[in-house]
């Protein structure tokens, strides 16, 4: 039987999508169809939203389960009364710590998305990151890696692009990258532009298999694709962190969020917006 | 008084620290200091981080709090003798979960991010759209919009391509984007190359304050920076969104996620990864 989740907020969403997303992943016998409904933030949506609600109760055959992060109380009142089970995050957790604080929390709409005067300065450190990370992708420019906080190598599309985005987006990190070439490997030194570096460093790895595949979709049956090739480039270029002591790690069967975690937990590198 | 909290995973804890700053944000009056603390996934790293806990408590004259997404019980209960204030993320939506799916959920580590034969479809779409990003940013290729499914557009440095990057790697769109030069500006009709594609279009806009801030960054005192110039162009960029009744947004006072799901949901594009 399918199960129907909704994931409503009245800011972005993205809170309410993570932590239901999360929950649901513990349940693998069960199908789900997952609807993230963001801003939800007049009385007529709420009321539209509960109605379609209803009817997807009554469609799947089992009522839906809500999962909201609904900051506004009138807004929470008007979706709690859908015939739907209901897991609202902000009423759960929100009173206990009201009373460790010992205050009043302001149920302001989209309390951390909005920006404050102190969070523009995370903001362009974001955006520089971002600018970082692009304009330093792929080894189009080595001159700037005294200012890089990581410096990702690997093979060509082992995924160190999205990696160093993504580390620029969610965690404000300046990563550059640095693609492991043929004649790279042919070397037993490290590449030049890399070498006062060496601290700053991380490896990505990846199984050859997929990294045939993956580069099949850019160029299909070129040599560049092949199985063979990728398996001598990926055999090459891990013995060359081994050579060289670099930490590495294998891509393959991870998401972006986790590579990049993983790699952060591993080389040591805080969270720029997290100050500890 | 300083309070300290601690996001705490064995996994990522990406969902542990979205819900948290959500939570805390609700709490305006209070100084807290953040510390997300993934990959504690073996009793060793639980005991040192209880025994940093108990540390953080004395020397902050108050109980830490403590928001967690951990899965693997030992490990929750290791932390949970700590001297601090237990937020519980799974123990207290997991039970009526499984009350009400009648089943009992796998108390596996990290399940949404490890990568299933199924995710790995949507791990490719995201790279592909990240790459896609990357290739029509700044109007550097026109010739691919036909498969966009957004082209954002906007004077420089308005915010564009962060924006685009995010909806590549957090919902998978397809976002490409345009910059309107000053030559664009002159005429009263949309750019060449984008007049095909007239309903894939999105405006953004920023306040000539912040622009001109943000642009002093990149080139110092120039004319380029200046507001009389900013002041011109946003004035002008505006006048072109409304004359072809072309859909905008104000970046000036949001987040990157905030843009970037205002946009979706103002322009009707649907998350690729929440099917409907």
């Amino acid at each position: 039987m399918k199960r129907t989740a909704f994931f409503i907020s009245d800011g972005t969403g993205i809170t309410a999508e993570a932590l239901g997303r999360s929950l649901l992943a513990q349940f693998e016998g069960i199908q789900f169809e997952l609807i993230t409904k963001p801003y939800i933030n007049t009385p007529e949506k709420a009321e539209a939203l509960v109605e379609r609600i209803n009817q997807t109760g009554e469609k799947d055959g089992a009522r839906p389960l809500l999962i909201d992060t609904i900051v506004d109380q009138s807004i929470r009142a008007i979706i709690s009364r859908s015939e739907a089970m209901n897991i609202d995050v902000f009423s759960t957790f929100l009173a206990p710590l009201e009373e460790e604080l010992n205050t009043h929390s302001s149920y302001s709409v989209g309390k951390t998305h909005a920006l404050t005067k102190a969070k523009e300065d995370v903001y362009k450190a974001r955006i520089d990151s971002v600018h970082y990370a692009l304009d330093n992708d792929d080894g189009a420019r080595t001159h700037h890696y005294d200012t890089a906080d990581i410096i990702l190598i690997g093979v060509s599309r082992c995924g160190k692009t999205p990696t160093c985005i993504y580390m620029a987006l969610q965690f404000g990190i300046r990563a550059a990258n640095y693609p492991i070439t043929e004649d790279d490997l042919l070397d037993t030194e490290l590449p030049k532009a890399l070498r006062p570096y060496r601290h700053k460093i991380f490896g990505l790895t990846i199984e050859p298999e997929r990294l045939a595949s993956i580069r099949n979709e850019r160029r299909a049956n070129s040599t560049y694709a092949s199985l063979k090739q990728c398996q001598k480039e990926v055999e090459e270029v891990e013995n060359l962190y081994r050579r060289h002591r670099i930490d590495f790690i294998d891509s393959t069967h991870y998401s972006i969020e986790e590579i990049s975690t993983r790699i952060m937990a591993q080389a040591g590198i805080e969270r720029r917006f997290s100050p500890r």
